[in-house]
C-alpha cells in the first residue's frame, strides 16, 4: 500500500502522464464509420459486438443485426431487443444453427446468401450508423458468401459515417486487411474444460 | 463455391462432426457460479462483460455493477440500464477516471476501498446472479485494493451460484490462477493510430 506522503510525487508523475496522453489524444480528431472485427477462440467476440449495439440503442442511434449461423444463441439479446427496442435496431436470424447441427450444406448456402443480401440492403441504408454481420465469418470460411465481395461491398459501398461490425472465428486476411479495428478474443482458461456446461446468462 | 452434388459427403463429415461435440458436451453438466475475467490490451473487455449483464437482465435474473475507476467511460450503458433495467440491476460508479486523470492518489484509494466495501455487499447478496467489478484490475495492480483480500473473498465468500465478473488490463496471476473463464483481448489494429478518435457508440 502507499504512503500518503507519496502522494505529492504520484500528483506530478500522472500529470506528467495526463499531459503526454492528452497531447496523443489531441492528434485524434477524425471521425469515419469503422470496419470492425471480432476474431480469435475466446469468448465475448458477439457479446462484445452486442455491447456496442447496446451503445448505439442507448444513445438512440439506429442499428441491425443480422445473424449468419448461430440462430440458438445470443437470444437473450434478441428478446431484449425486441421486446424494448425493436424501433431502433432491426434483428434478423437467417441461420439456423452450426453448419453440424444442420448437415445441409445447400440450405446453409442459401441461407447464408439471403443473410448477406439482407445485409447489403441494412448497410446501403444510411440511417443506420452501425450494422452487426454476427458469425459471418464463419460463412465466409466456408465459402457460403464470398470473401471478395463482402471487401468490395465494404470498401466501395458503404456509406462513410456507418459502423460495420464482424464476429466470429478465422477471419479472412482480406477482411482483416481492411479492417480499421481488430480484436482478437484469446481463450486463455475455459471451463467447459472443467465439466461446466453452458450457462444462461453467460453463453447464452 | 461447393457444386450442390458434394452435399451428401458434406452432410455425412458434419453427422461425424456433431456426434463427437455432441458426445464432448454431454460430459459438461456441472454448474457454477464463475469468476471470470476479461483482460488484455484490446478493446471489448468492459463491453463484452456489460453485454453479459445486458444477458442477465434479458433472462430477468438480478445483477449488478460496480465501476471501480473510469467513471466517463460506458455512460450509454449505464443510461440504458438506469433507465429501464433499474429494478433488475444495481448501478454504482465510484471511481472518478483513470488514475492520471485525477493525480490523487489518497483520493483514488479511497474511492477503490469504497468500491469494494460495496462489491463485497453486492456480491455476499445472494439475490444478485451476477457481479461485474468494471475495471477493478486497475484498482488491484496500483495496490489500492489488495489483491490477496479479493482472491480470499471470492474463493470464501462468494455465494457457489453466484458469477463474478472482472476486467481491466494486466490481470493479477492471483486472479487468473482462481478464476474458471479467462479471455484476453488482443489488439490487433487499432484506429486511433490512424488519427481516429473515440466515437459515440463505439468507445462510449
Amino acid at each position: 500500500m502507499a504512503e500518503p506522503d507519496d502522494n505529492d510525487r504520484h500528483a506530478e508523475k500522472m500529470a506528467k502522464k495526463k499531459a503526454a496522453r492528452d497531447k496523443i489524444m489531441a492528434t485524434k480528431t477524425d471521425e469515419k464509420g469503422l470496419i470492425i472485427v471480432h476474431t480469435g477462440k475466446g469468448k465475448g467476440k458477439s457479446t462484445a459486438a452486442f455491447g456496442m449495439i447496446f451503445r448505439h440503442i442507448a444513445h438512440g442511434r439506429k442499428c441491425a443485426v443480422v445473424q449468419f449461423i448461430k440462430g440458438g444463441m445470443q437470444t437473450g439479446e434478441r428478446d431484449l431487443i425486441e421486446r424494448h427496442f425493436a424501433d431502433l435496431c432491426e434483428f434478423h436470424t437467417m441461420g439456423e444453427g452450426f453448419t453440424w447441427e444442420t448437415q445441409d450444406k445447400r440450405r446453409d448456402m442459401e441461407m447464408a446468401q439471403a443473410a448477406w443480401a439482407k445485409a447489403k440492403e441494412l448497410i446501403a441504408d444510411p440511417s443506420n450508423t452501425m450494422v452487426l454481420l454476427d458469425e459471418i465469418n464463419i460463412a465466409l470460411r466456408y465459402d457460403y458468401v464470398d470473401v471478395g465481395e463482402v471487401v468490395a461491398f465494404l470498401r466501395d459501398a458503404k456509406p462513410p459515417m456507418t459502423h460495420v461490425v464482424v464476429t466470429g472465428r478465422n477471419a479472412k486476411d482480406e477482411l482483416v486487411d481492411l479492417a480499421d479495428l481488430v480484436t482478437e478474443m484469446e481463450l486463455v482458461k475455459h471451463p467447459f474444460r472443467a465439466g461446466i456446461k453452458a450457462q444462461i446468462g453467460v453463453e447464452w
